[in-house]
């Protein structure tokens, strides 16, 4: 299934978070990812990012859009895919 | 139907990005808001956003996901929607 997460996570804790959700998904705004799953990558993101944020603070939401073509996806400006200097 | 928006706008002009796109949508975490909007809304916004926004410089982008129904939404952590001290 295709995904699009969003985080506000504490900048003590934000590094790791982004390296985190990197390896599952493309970054492609400041705090925004997208990117296809199986239900067991999810399973494994979800639990690496419980381990990491405090869940108290942070916030994650993850939508499920069903497949890429389902979400249909419109910029406003620069598509700021993949900017890794972002950190 | 039904929108998510995410922004990354320059702080000198993100106030008045939020003030705008909290006319339209909810703001359920920092810089992400979802909501429904019929096509006219959806034009109005956008033609409003790209007034304020530097298209060479900020970034917003908009998934249609259809339904809310459609739209699969979990949440880890704090549920942050319509945190306005957030500004």
């Amino acid at each position: 299934m295709y995904y699009i997460l969003v985080y506000d996570v504490n900048v003590d804790r934000v590094q790791k978070m982004l390296k985190l959700v990197r390896k599952y998904l493309n970054h492609v705004q400041n705090s925004v990812f997208e990117g296809e799953l199986t239900d067991a990558q999810l399973e494994e993101l979800k639990d690496a990012a419980r381990e990491l944020m405090n869940e108290d603070q942070d916030s994650i939401i993850i939508y499920c859009v069903g497949s890429k073509r389902w979400s249909n996806r419109q910029v406003l400006g620069v598509e700021k895919h993949n900017v890794d200097n972002f950190v």
